[in-house]
């Protein structure tokens, strides 16, 4: 039988999977707005990072309530701790995802992202996504195994954030200056949104190891 | 007289002012670093983030270890889980010096920033050092008006990032992609570092008043 410092972990938990659910989806979306140069999409996931600020309050409410309450120690407190500690990286993933939208919205109706980067930037959406449900499962299983890939998917994502500055770097830049700005800084917001995937399951490994 | 709590929040608080004192060292040594581009001087402050980091893990235990033998409720819980908040934005504020130091790094013996371009960074490095002086003072002295001058600073941390924009924008911008790339990350990790300290102010303000 289950006590009640469990169901309200338990709730908390679900709370965190379905942050990487939404932060997932809002990355996939900003990115579609920023290749397409959607600017009604862009819109949408900049409203809708909102939502994402607000369960992060609420999860810092929960565990404090939870803290107030059950007064856990040992392993007990440390899980509600990394609890809060993982909805910040979490809801700086979606704030990373509204910035892309946001570039998508400032260059619209041009697109920010040239034609030979949209392969690249492609591959840091599917990098991102992956890295997103990784962390939503690497949560809810606490398996070590399944944090410690997160590591790996992130090594990929920072070999694209290299491709796209050999791009930059490139004699043969012809897009100016003011498109390198803004691919340094989406390609930046794609490089950190996977920092933070790391963090949380660094987070995690350290929880159910005991070890950094 | 005090009790057991309040002296180890004394503590804490006393280590988070120490880590505030030690960002500002390092962001005006990263920019002293990268304006004369001293890779001494960078290395210096790369290593030197390690104590930053380390102390961060410090102040998370030391906040465990009060919470489970305290058990605090209420506004000293909040004081508490704020305190560990505060230490998670002001480390990332010695990452973001860090960051500063290495573009140093990797450029010299060249200068990453043009001769046009000193006046501004000098600009920036003196607002991110008062920044970090402001957050400390907020922090050991729990002061609303002092929390919610930050915010104001940061406006003007914000400006300089936009005057940099204004540079790289320019029709005669004549320093190449390289450059730009390098300068577009600097000023976003200074105004980051701004960011991180109006995080820290309005964790205050809500703290003291209830509000965000």
């Amino acid at each position: 039988m289950r006590d009640a410092f469990h169901d309200d972990l338990s709730s908390i938990t679900d709370d965190l999977v379905e942050m990487t659910r939404m932060t997932g989806a809002a990355i996939e979306r900003a990115t579609r707005a920023l290749l397409d140069a959607d600017q009604h999409l862009a819109e949408s996931v900049i409203a809708a990072d909102d939502d994402l600020d607000e369960m992060r309050r609420a999860v810092d409410n929960l565990v404090v309530d939870l803290l107030a309450r059950q007064q856990p120690v040992a392993t007990d407190l440390r899980s509600v701790i990394t609890a809060m500690q993982m909805a910040s990286d979490i809801e700086r993933m979606g704030d990373l995802a509204r910035h892309i939208a946001k570039v998508a919205r400032r260059r619209h109706p041009e697109h920010a992202i040239p034609d030979e980067l949209r392969e690249v930037i492609t591959s840091m959406m599917e990098a991102a996504v992956h890295l997103a449900k990784s962390t939503g499962t690497a949560i809810s299983t606490r398996d070590v195994n399944a944090a410690m890939t997160i590591e790996g998917a992130d090594d990929a994502m920072d070999a694209l954030h290299r491709r796209i500055f050999g791009h930059l770097l490139d004699d043969t830049w012809k897009h100016g200056t003011e498109a390198a700005v803004d691919i340094t800084l989406v390609s930046r917001y794609y490089e950190r949104f996977g920092d933070h995937a790391v963090s949380v399951a660094n987070r995690i490994i350290y929880l159910v190891t005991g070890r950094y």
